[in-house]
């Protein structure tokens, strides 16, 4: 099966050498065309995303927001050098109204789409095991397992927009979560407990999470080298509540956050991971949870 | 070792029968009595607290809050009737500030004096798997293994006070995490997704918890029968509330919460499961999670 990948980043990479390895036939495009560089003997590297796009019947995207998606595939006409009936995967994190939007335009072209966000990070990607959310028409979805088995474990959400939906939901459990666990262990570090001794027996009860397993120890270990940064987390929540604007929605936990975020960003901290969000709280409240 | 443990109900019984089963010499009160009648074969039933101090060398209070463990033990006086050098253990969840007013009182009267609330619910109580949180001297924990360790696992958390902390820690941790489970969900399903799915590829990432996977469900099911009922959570979320506050803290996803709580209870949902304030979440934007 050939497919087209476009954008070959941090992510990209991984992807698109378990695709090879999976035996499928790669056309590669990147905006900065050294990327590719690594792929020369294994892939045909494509000058355009019209030209990779020509022969596919698989496209792939995995670019860095909805703007750059909308711009690369769609204002630019490259869809339309897609065979009909070729099928358009878009793994990007992207506004579900994009998706949606983005959904419409291929069918009136004749091709299928899937919106398959992922979450798992570089690491995920490396090791073939992202966590794949994946919207659209469910036969499609089924269509495609061939691929999604060669990047990860895809499950099926619903209608296009849906994989998007998934993802912000993901996204806004983690950064309530990070605030949730901020909160906790600098109330009982102010309270003279030892908020190491704090994280360790709340793991074996009702409060263990990944966050408080991974950005709980972060948070002890003033270690805030990213991960994923805290301007992503807010582009996130950001999406988040745009997204609950169109349906009339209102989410008092995930707002309070992203005023949190909003305010560790404007004192210069979007470099931060996102469990960095405890700086904010230390700055609020005027203390530190490790003295 | 002799151990006179104050207040026999869903919690009491449970351990009560795992510290005679450990071997422990017991001696019971509970304000019904009717509660100490499985006993009366294999612990002794005292008709006051007083009696059941007179020869213990460890009480244990497992009591509804803290205005009943000080009217209980130490308003009446009881508490005096321990022998010199007796250990208090308060397994109760109280405010950290009362168990530090106990903890005083006991050294004045040359008592020793643990708090060791507990997580873990009736069903950990059964299994002696209780998470045991203990504040208090760290050598006093040690010579009180045998105990904890008859009754669950047991982790030094810091001085006087610390275990309730570290209760509190838990308990912003839980309500927070149920609020951002329910908008996670909410926006979801609103976008049209199904949220069975949604919740079910969120467990395989950094958006995975106990209460993602316990919570959540009971979410999708509609099936708030507690567990842990919205009424303590509330009451929980007020403690942490106020310990913040004798902190100079501020905790803005603790205090939201706490404002969803009351409005919650505010419309007599205070007998649901914690979960159920995916109801409060559905009456702010009137709409249902499932429809």
């Amino acid at each position: 099966m050939k497919i087209a990948f476009v954008g070959i980043g941090l992510m990209g990479q991984p992807m698109t050498q378990n695709l090879i390895d999976a035996g499928f036939d790669l056309a590669l495009w990147n905006r900065t065309a050294d990327k590719l560089a690594a792929f020369a003997d294994h892939a045909t590297r494509c000058q355009s995303v019209a030209e990779a796009a020509a022969s596919a019947e698989v496209l792939i995207t995995m670019l860095e927001n909805g703007e750059v998606v909308d711009e690369v595939l769609f204002q630019s006409q490259a869809f339309k050098q897609l065979p009909a009936g070729s099928l358009v995967i878009d793994m990007s994190s992207i506004p579900p109204k994009t998706a949606r939007k983005h959904a419409l335009l291929c069918e009136a072209q004749g091709l299928r789409y899937l919106d398959a966000p992922v979450s798992g990070g570089t690491v995920g990607a490396k090791q073939a095991n992202l966590s794949i959310m994946v919207g659209g028409e469910a036969t499609v979805f089924e269509g495609a397992q061939a691929v999604f088995s060669a990047l990860g474990n895809a499950t099926y959400i619903g209608p296009a927009g849906s994989g998007q939906l998934a993802k912000l939901a993901n996204q806004a459990i983690v950064g309530i979560t990070i605030g949730a666990v901020s909160e906790a262990l600098l109330l009982a570090a102010e309270g003279g407990a030892n908020p190491v001794a704090v994280r360790e027996a709340l793991l074996g009860g009702f409060a263990n999470s990944r966050i408080l397993e991974l950005h709980g120890q972060r948070m002890l270990d003033s270690n805030f080298t990213p991960g994923a940064t805290s301007r992503v987390q807010l582009k996130d929540l950001r999406t988040i509540l745009n997204e609950a604007n169109e349906h009339n929605l209102t989410l008092p936990l995930s707002q309070r956050t992203y005023e949190s975020y909003l305010g560790m960003i404007a004192n210069g901290h979007e470099g931060l991971d996102h469990s960095g969000l405890l700086v904010e709280l230390e700055h609020l409240n005027n203390t530190r949870l490790i003295k």
